[in-house]
């Protein structure tokens, strides 16, 4: 069997896909460079570490490992549903948001269809639709964030789903609940919207959407959260979508039954009450923004303003090299030229230290 | 937006699927029937609980939970390639195996192809088919296992993927490594082979089939294997594929990058060297299959003879009265009227206590 071609076996958008690039894992970089004392600021998580009242609450779990999850991940969705004023029917949960979002296109979208988004916006949107086959086009962004407009007028009866990040990785722009509501007055009603509020949690509460009320008026609104970002649990994969009823009972038939481990759901179960864990995320978020920001007007850096926990930084031309010599000096940023900002690299907030660390190897290159 | 209709969006295959019934999870018949002291015998989960190296292994690994896995899976795919005699390249990584079948069947099968698996086959084959919204065809089952021949027989120009599943779950048939070898070399090299092996070790070694070693002379096989059942992780979600590198490659691209967690990449890595609970895991199995056979002789109820970590009883005519009398006693099996399969019970394998209260339980029914 000396003619096997597994490429020519692959459906037509798998063949030309680019797999997902992570940021460098810590463990890569001690094995690649014999570094130790790493300091990860690339891949927008919680520098926290594990809440300790999820870390109680697994250390109980672990004894049931061998059985199987809870397919229909009762006590996780009964708990969001109250949380969030929404039924249970309502909600449907995913291993990490990035498996809602793959589940959204797989229910919905076909190799007939166009999907939407915005340049700079989150890689997985492409990836998605283009696995599936479909075409995906991405809007110019305007001032590195959506153009809502021209996403609007975009819209042709192709058109079957609108991905919008609010606020956007890895630019971290914002979209005002003006500016969505009357986006979504627009958008027809066979038009799906999947609102992808990842880093929901970090905008000041004043400002945020009501989204979730939104999907009672807008049935075509889909609204996904992680878990992974203020509420630290990257590691374990936890996710979800708020939608119409009929739009969770169809993602459901499509959703793998064990999507997400026993660990997750006990661990988003409880971190949904860690009041205490959630505020001081976002305190440490604000404090090493500020940080960030004041270190970049010092030494007259641009950056894009942020709504999320990273900041995007432009350093420049020279940025896959300054990147390069960040990871030798031990500190792993994340490249963005592949969203099209070759001269930003995308820094998260870490822990004070952390950010320091990152300022003082930054600034010892560009003096 | 009264005109809203999510089924009108849904892809064909969509549509009409029916999501994946898992077996009733301990915490539900404790809500619903108000019971404590419940047995479950109905998901093939084992039920040894976890390996205690794995317990010790995860409490380590909590404190970096707030940091994303290790999308490529290194240390994981480095132990599987050593044990296995395999190159790292020729391993896929799945959220389970559930996940690299689907993974399999969304990177090679359109609607245009056809895929086959047998009548009484795992219920997941079906499922991802019409997810994708290809053709299934059902081979009709020969003693409850898989007619090869008629198998064979049954590929045309449209067959893309056929699924074998060795033991076969729900019935626990085994193909011989000779049948096994005589069907692929029957096989065109275009029809990819899936051969899912998740209840492997429970077979005995000298029976094994050398499926990886076949893997290089038949580069259109596929091997699935996973870590939810000898293994003892189903809450945690481990599984993989062993493929020619061309696969690999291919699925992941379509592999979500973080499907499998930190958790489950830990204790996969750590499980596979605990070889006293493997060993242990086989021999308690042994022991409660003569146990539950024991007793089906005795009082002359017909089985299916089994390979698996299950034996699947046939009860007569009232199996789901029966199924519904054991909930009641606290005594959770698998109905598998869905496997056209009506008057059988499924039953896993627990530990001896566990098995004697499903004994005594049906024993009451049948007196």
């Amino acid at each position: 069997m000396t003619n096997f071609d597994a490429k020519s076996l692959a459906n037509v958008g798998v063949r030309n896909l680019s797999p997902y690039q992570a940021g460098k894992p810590i463990e890569e970089l001690e094995r690649e460079l014999g570094l130790t004392d790493i300091v990860k600021l690339a891949s927008n998580e919680n520098p926290l570490g594990l809440s300790k009242q999820v870390t109680a609450a697994l250390q109980d779990t672990l004894a049931g490992l061998a059985r199987y999850p809870d397919a229909n991940g009762f006590y996780l969705k009964s708990k969001l549903a109250e949380k969030l004023g929404v039924n249970i029917n309502q909600i449907t949960l995913g291993n990490g948001s990035n498996d809602v979002l793959e589940l959204l296109a797989r229910t919905f979208v076909n190799e007939h269809h166009e999907v939407l988004f915005s340049q700079h916006a989150f890689v997985v949107y492409p990836l998605v639709t283009q696995a599936i086959g479909a075409k995906g086009i991405a809007v110019p962004a305007k001032n590195y964030g959506h153009d809502l407009d021209a996403m609007a007028a975009a819209i042709t009866d192709k058109t079957r789903m609108i991905f919008i990040a609010n606020p956007n990785n890895p630019t971290g722009t914002f979209l005002t609940t003006a500016e969505l509501e009357s986006f979504l007055a627009k958008v027809p009603a066979q038009v799906l919207v999947v609102l992808d509020e990842a880093y929901y949690e970090y905008v000041p509460a004043a400002e945020r959407a009501p989204s979730v009320e939104w999907v009672q008026r807008y049935p075509n609104l889909i609204v996904s959260r992680t878990f992974s970002k203020a509420y630290g649990l990257a590691g374990l994969r936890a996710g979800y979508a708020v939608t119409h009823a009929d739009i969770a009972d169809l993602m459901n038939r499509v959703r793998q039954p064990f999507n997400m481990n026993s660990l997750s759901l006990k661990a988003a179960e409880v971190v949904l009450d860690d009041a205490d864990y959630l505020a001081q995320s976002i305190a440490v978020n604000q404090a090493g923004m500020a940080q960030l920001i004041e270190f970049c007007e010092q030494v007259n850096l641009a950056y894009i303003p942020s709504y999320g926990n990273f900041l995007t930084i432009e350093v420049g031309a020279d940025a896959a090299d300054i990147y390069q010599q960040l990871l030798h000096k031990g500190v792993i940023v994340r490249p963005v030229a592949g969203y099209e900002l070759p001269n930003h690299l995308r820094v998260s907030i870490g822990l004070e230290h952390e950010n320091q660390v990152f300022i003082d190897a930054l600034k010892s290159m560009l003096l």
